[in-house]
This record gives C-alpha cells, structure tokens and sequence, in this order.
C-alpha cells in the first residue's frame, strides 16, 4: 500500500539513512519470527527463514547488517534473540501509548485489531464527536471521551502515537490537536493527506489506493 | 504499508515488467487528478502536478512514460484527459464488482470508506457467520447472506474481487472458497498470509505491519 512517505522517500537508500524498503520488511521479519516462537522453534538458517518470507537469504542478511551482527555461520539465528534485536530496532521494547480518534466502525476494528497489545501498542483514550459507552472497550480499560477533551487530555497524559479514524474532513483538524499536544506519530487512516510539521512522523494508510493497486494488477494479469 | 507483493517482487524492474514502485504511484496520481477535476482545474504543468505529490517532474514523467505519451511540451496535461488515461491503465473504466466476507466492524468500515463507488467498485454482497440486517447497507442495496451461501453465490455471479475481513483464523478456508469459485483479486485485511495459485492477485493490507513501520520511524527520528 502506498504512502505519502513512499514517495518522498522514494524507497531508495538516500545517505546513511536506510531504505524504506528494508524498513518495511522489518515488520514482516517481526511477524515470522514471532510466529516461529509461539511455535517454539529456538533455531533458524537465514536461508529457512528468507524462504518462508518469499526473499532470499542473501537479501536477509543484507537487510539485518544494517542494524548489526546477527546469527552465526553454520548455526543460524536464535529465534529469541533475533527476536529480541528487531524488537528492540523496532522501538518494540517498551510501552507504546496511543490515543484514537474517530470511533466509527473503522476505529472501533482498529482498537479491536488483533497483536496490538501483545507488541507493546497500548490504547489508553478514544475520542469521538458522539461518544458512547462501548463495553468490549470499557472492559479494556480503554477510556471513551469527547474530542473536545482531546487537548487537556494530551496536557495531561504522555502520549505517543494518535490514530486518526475520523471521516477526511475532520482529520486535519484532530492532526492540528494532536501535534499541539507535542504527539510525535501520526497513523492516518482519513482519506486526506496531512499537513505535519518535519519532527512528526505521519504513516498514512491509503486503503483505497490499496484496492487500485489491486485493480490494476488484475488488469494486467493476463 | 508493506504487502507480501512487495517481497516477491522486490520493487524492482523485473524484464519488461513495470517496477511496484511506479505501480504504487498510480493511485496517487489518481487521487490527485480526481481532486483537481472535481475543482474544474482543466490544466496542469507535469512541475505542477508533481510539486503537490511530492516527488519530481522527471520522476512523473518517467513513470507516465511507462504507459504512453501523455502530455505536451509547454501545455503540461489536460487534466480529463490525463485521469481518464490513468483510470484506463487501472482498469477504471469499467465496473469492478466484489463481495465482502467477514461483516464486523472492518468489514463495516470498508462498505463504508467514501470514494469505492465512484471509481466503479461495486459491492454485490457481503457474508458473514451470522449475517444480520445492517440497514446502511440495505439501503445501498447489498445483501448480506450466511457465509454457507458464497459458494452458490459465487456460481450465479460474476465477481472480480473477494474482501475478506474475517478473523485470520477463517481466511484461508474463505479465500479456498473463493478461489474455487472463480475469483481473480483478493483484498486481504486478515493478519495472516493466505496460500493463492498464481493466477490470482492478492494485495495484502497489513494493518499492523505499517504500525510497526510508524513505531521505527518514531524511535530512530532523532
């Protein structure tokens, strides 16, 4: 799916800053190996685990030297270690708190998305126009408010990551709130681009040009 | 957002087949375009339009040469024109139908997400365990119908592309009732990869994987 940051970035290795297309790749590795330890599997060959991820080998190890030495010639990678290193790569070691905006449908399957939880990603408030009592969060522990609480909120509250479920016309104005409140990372689920200034960090998910990507592949297909 | 896609095929030029990276920049342009006709802008220079996606005018250039000739020396695009090419080349121009599998709050929010309709994706049905009335959707004229009734469905329909936004548990079984039913695209928001023969796209939404994208940018932004 692409991204506003695709383009700037490009996807290409610009100085000593690392290609957004290993950088995406990270989650993916994240994802195996942590599959690979719920199975219990303590041990892996860089050529098995590329294999099961659909890369090659060679491209594993070029993604992880990166970040550092990881594995040992003729014994592989320790699940739980790598593991550990890309979580920590990640910024997965340690509690990360968000607050959500908009809880339509779409917020409400984002705060119910499965392995947030289990990564470190904690919802701490949810914010809508019209809140309501939600059980299945207030069981949570998940606190619902109105957005024009948003601002005191943030005052009072170290927050890391605001996620924008609101409708595109709403969206740059909870933005606005959210960089006011000193919110580092934006994840942009709105069908708008955000303006942001350089120290925020905003992922956007463009889901229907997910679906146009798809489009044009079935076109192409034959 | 990262999608299975992008590691087989690595964002690379592969023969005479058109890099993911320009692919993904389609859509974009898309939007643009979209945005400017709807503002009965008529005309725009290639430096234009570039400067408002963010990557350069060669970059454009380059990525629409891919596809044609489009465009003329000091004139820049016409604006219906350009869109309507592009909409071609993302099989725009005709209508794309889709059932939807998995009726909770995602699947909700993808009947829902503002902009399908009028670039011709067309919801025939959606399916879930236990379907229920959702009157929004009754209204819009899609049907919701037990899950045990796709793959009849699937026989009587012609359908182009298969949202499953079941739990992951459900969606490979899902996307083999598909499949054997003739379906050529499957969107995937499940968090789980899904088996597929060659023949059929699947663009993979990895909701969580572009979190863990958003958590890296954040700690390696100082």
């Amino acid at each position: 799916m692409p991204t506003d940051r695709d383009l700037k970035r490009g996807n290409k290795k610009l100085g000593s800053e690392i290609a957004m297309a290993v950088i995406k790749r990270l989650p993916i590795y994240q994802r195996y190996l942590s599959d690979l330890q719920k199975k219990e599997i303590e041990r892996i060959s860089s050529g098995e685990l590329a294999a099961k991820i659909g890369i090659t080998a060679s491209q594993l190890r070029k993604d992880l030297s990166y970040f550092g030495n990881f594995g040992q010639q003729g014994y592989g990678y320790k699940v739980s270690d790598l593991l550990k290193e890309i979580n920590k790569i990640l910024g997965l070691d340690h509690n990360i708190y968000m607050v959500l905006i908009g809880a339509g449908n779409l917020g409400r399957a984002i705060l119910s998305y499965p392995g947030f939880k289990e990564r470190g990603f904690i919802f701490k408030a949810t914010f809508d126009q019209k809140p309501i009592v939600i059980d299945s969060l207030a069981s949570e522990g998940i606190e619902m408010r109105p957005i024009s609480e948003l601002k005191d909120y943030l005052a009072d509250h170290q927050t890391d990551i605001g996620v924008i479920t609101t409708p595109a016309a709403s969206a740059q104005g909870v933005a606005d709130i959210l960089i006011a409140g000193g919110i580092k990372g934006i994840w942009n689920f709105a069908p708008v681009p955000l303006k942001a200034p350089e120290h925020v960090v905003v992922e956007h998910v463009h889901i229907s040009e997910s679906l146009l990507v798809l489009s044009y592949l079935l076109h192409h297909q034959d």
